[in-house]
């Protein structure tokens, strides 16, 4: 037996015990005639004590040789603190040792085993297993596992059932690119592993499985951006013979038990609100709402001057800062310097002060004057003391780099505060997207996704018109979940992969037991995915996934730790019917 | 809104509601002046009813040509049967159509959805989707979510932590070959997919989490015997500060807890029975021990005697079939036959008759007489009725022979109950197993499992004769878990690779960031895996885990349904600096 107790459980009603503790050292403090020991575990820091009067001379002094992170197991009686230390639940005891064994000599960590600590992001990656050992990763950890295990409860209380799907499954190359499984024993065949689970979760439904979910793992060998992993997790859900309303029901209320037994916050009814409101008035489909500074559109009222800027855009649209009139001229060029930079792309800024005698002034005050700055204050909604910004161009590009000022300003006013939740769900996303490079639709969640009923028609004359019934959840400014009613007849889905530019021999190839399978009595049917690294991450205060995840990636799609992807025996790649061709 | 209730719920308590279903016809019965359908959804079956009386003339008509597996919507009056059916819940109810909606057309499906259904194996995984349908499917799936909620519910509460880890590892041909997947980002390099956790819940050890789960696939590109998967679930666990009582004592609560939740068995405590013991007694390392059959060992008791064929056997060994005198002498030779089968591979067996009057009758009275033939049914604790068979040779080949007959015959006389469930730890494995076509020894359980303390040195000598902490929980003569406690110093598992024949650089390269971990404080830690499949398919009194896993694959790695593995795209293996080499 190692241990009678942990590390984080001893405390005034256990004194006089004698107890065996087992862990790490944390801290060793030697004052000469005694010795103090932080011993640390998954539970907690228990204070050990040596001491001249207490404790053998030889134990003294070996203990004092002992170096941080030393994995010991130690015997003794649970006495009072002289000094206690109320901000850890041992903090009123301490352990006098009577006998010690050393289980794991360490070497000194490469970097500090601190909740604040000296190592950079790559050497923690490198040593990721001394990183956990840190509280914010552990408790990240901890935190994940105490989501997930209440996502379970709720699903399953709801008459969920979690169905494992296949990982090895067949390629299908739309939409973002597959790792690919060669097969060994099909010579010259691939598996792919799933970028979700989608198509099975439906075939669940025409299995006549009803309400299903599952928390699993999705690949895409995407170029990674910051943030994106290779290999992710999805709270994956699917329910049958539903209309929207039902699906928006039934995960509405999944996230409002994870907001109540997670954080402790009740939210009553998640407001709802259109694509298109969504970009008009935050120019992004997934606004945080936990602030205003909502768009006002200003063609009507600044394009009927001489400006030629402004007259020649497609949208004129600006935000109001609140108490921004207080910035310096430096600080605003600052400002304007922020949009200009290539990841934003603005051509230029517009900016007018709202002063609090009611005045205006702005950086056009050339062709405008106060009576027209007035209507641009009543558009944002700017009050006396605020700064209005205004950009100006195509329409699309406008409204996305007053978005990214809107977050960044929100960000430096401490407007994003992580402990307040504002969840939106986002619905009536169009069907397709406009690929501006190639100039061809695609679709804008999935080829699976139905229109809105009536509107088939239109995908013939206006495809970027046409509706979905698909919706998002987002929390705080982030997309936690998107899903959609889906197709359940195999003449749709048939269209519907026409217009995606399938050939008729693509779509059979690729997806043919799918429609094979809508002919034989598929329900209506429809659900919704959940990013669980990002869930988890959001609901945690934080959001960067990275340290929600025990062993991540690196931008590169490597794991530093394990080194991998790594090379392989030649003998390897000829069993799979393989060269490298490099 | 598709439905007020599902189709299993309805009962004498709502006669007189409005109710509004949706689900698939799975019978119709036309009287002609009244039509019944059995509406099915996963929830049970509501009768419909549509009578010349009270339904519609256009209604009842176009009843009559529905088909079975039609998707449907109806509206109607909830009505007391005329002729109940305690058989199902709903029995007592009918609902009479007013109003009916066709969800979806079905083409009549290749079988029928019945639990005794017409189609064979290979039609019933092309369309799993239909399959899925029928109960015996449905509920195994739903069956396997329910005891999974259950491990992951008693884990939980014990204080383990579920914790994901990576799917995209890397390659470590030793063992069973790694499943690869081509890195298009790091080229030439591969992942693989991992055939275990048992790396990184090592690593999570070192990191503290002191206590470890995970539900999680696995891959094993291994020529596929029957009721073998590619890609399989386990149920990881790893604890740390632990000797193997405590794991024991853990998971042992675990098995209780699902025996106890799931089938309603009470257990008190498992049997315990070393590995030789296990040989010794039943020839097996996962004896079911549901019911007796003992090897009795013989060599001391028949080798006196002028028979040669034991006399220059290494081992003599018989069972006592209760009952068996019964057989008649065909019977008993097409036993001899059963176990002359390559298959099998004995030369031949003796036996001998166990007569009402106490005497003997064996098929080597030439050699034997009824002195020795009375030890013989000592030694295999036969009792008059009862027909003792002896097999002799080389005693590992032998045991297993003894062992294949005696589950054989224990099937044959029904002794194997489903309903029946023997928990039973094997423990003291050897370390190191002997590849009999190589001469080369590899580790019984995997490479990082700790030797038995004080028999380090014996690897160098007879390093057959290690034993490990090594152990396995046996579920009614079926492996369902195996784990050991680990090495955690990085000298053992250098020395443990140097006797695998792993060179230092083979270590370093594969293993390198392990053994660099035990280096920074590793806490003593062991732990168990067990297969879920497996688990599943005993719990449900099955050994066939096809039948509990959502979309199998067959015999040759293949999902027969999606038509997965496939050819991919030139462009695809281009991506992936990859040649075919057919």
């Amino acid at each position: 037996m190692y241990r009678s107790q942990t590390c984080g459980e001893l405390n005034q009603g256990n004194i006089g015990e004698e107890v065996v503790l087992s862990g790490w050292i944390s801290k060793l403090r030697d004052k000469g005639f005694v010795v103090w020991i932080d011993l640390r575990d998954r539970y907690g820091i228990t204070q050990l004590v040596f001491d001249e009067e207490r404790t053998s001379k030889d134990l003294l002094n070996s203990v004092r040789s002992l170096g941080r992170e030393t994995v010991i197991q130690v015997k003794g009686k649970v006495i009072e603190r002289a000094s206690k230390n109320p901000n850890i639940p041992t903090g009123d005891i301490e352990v006098l040792v009577e006998q010690l064994t050393i289980l794991n000599e360490a070497l000194l960590p490469p970097f500090t085993i601190e909740d604040e600590t000296d190592g950079g992001e790559e050497l923690r990656m490198q040593y990721r297993y001394l990183d956990i050992r840190r509280n914010p990763v552990k408790n990240n950890l901890i935190f994940r596992h105490k989501v997930t295990m209440e996502v379970r409860k709720y699903l399953s209380d709801n008459g969920f059932i979690e169905i494992e799907t296949p990982y090895l499954i067949k390629s299908t190359p739309e939409g973002a690119r597959d790792f690919l499984v060669p097969s060994r024993m099909n010579e010259g065949q691939f598996y792919a592993l799933p970028q979700s689970p989608q198509t099975f979760k439906q075939l669940l439904m025409v299995g006549g499985m009803d309400k299903y979910f599952q928390i699993v793992k999705c690949f895409r060998d995407e170029d990674l951006r910051a943030d994106r992993q290779p290999e992710f997790t999805q709270i994956d859900c699917e329910m049958a013979f539903v209309e929207q309303e039902d699906v928006l029901n039934a995960f509405e209320g999944l996230t409002k038990h994870l907001l109540k037994e997670i954080k402790g916050v009740d939210i009553d009814t998640f407001p709802r609100m259109t694509y298109d409101e969504a970009m008009a008035k935050y120019g992004n489909d997934k606004p945080d709402i936990r602030f205003g500074m909502e768009f006002g559109e200003l063609n009507a009222i600044a394009q009927h001057k001489d400006f030629n800027v402004f007259n020649s855009a497609e949208l004129v649209v600006g935000i109001a800062i609140p108490g921004g009139n207080s910035y310096t001229r430096k600080e605003i060029d600052k400002l304007i310097d922020w949009v200009k930079r290539p990841q934003i792309g603005a051509k230029g800024m517009v900016y007018c002060r709202c002063n609090e005698d009611g005045t205006f002034k702005s950086s056009v005050d050339k062709f405008y004057d106060q009576e027209d700055l007035a209507k641009w204050a009543a558009a944002t909604s700017a009050n006396a003391g605020d700064l209005i910004l205004v950009l100006s161009g195509e329409a699309n590009k406008t409204r996305a780099q007053l978005s990214a000022l809107r977050m960044e300003l929100a960000e430096r006013l401490g407007l994003r505060n992580p402990d307040e939740f504002a969840p939106l769900w986002v619905i009536d996303f169009p069907l397709l997207e406009l690929d501006e490079e190639t100039g061809h639709y695609h679709a804008m969640h999935h080829p699976f996704t139905s229109p809105k009923p009536g509107q088939l028609e239109l995908l013939d004359t206006n495809p970027g018109d046409v509706k979905a019934n698909a919706y998002d959840l987002v929390l705080n400014g982030n997309e936690i979940g998107g899903g959609s009613i889906r197709i359940h007849d195999k003449e749709t889905q048939a269209i519907m992969f026409k217009h995606l530019g399938f050939t008729e021999e693509e779509a059979k190839s690729q997806f043919g037991f799918l429609m094979d399978a809508f002919q034989y009595g598929a329900p209506p049917h429809g659900g919704i995915a959940f990013g669980l690294d990002r869930l988890v991450s959001i609901l945690g205060g934080q959001e960067t996934i990275r340290d929600f995840i025990a062993f991540p990636k690196n931008n590169s799609g490597r794991d530093v730790m394990i080194d991998a992807p790594a090379t392989i025996d030649e003998e390897q790649l000829k069993e799979l019917h393989l060269k490298l061709d490099l």
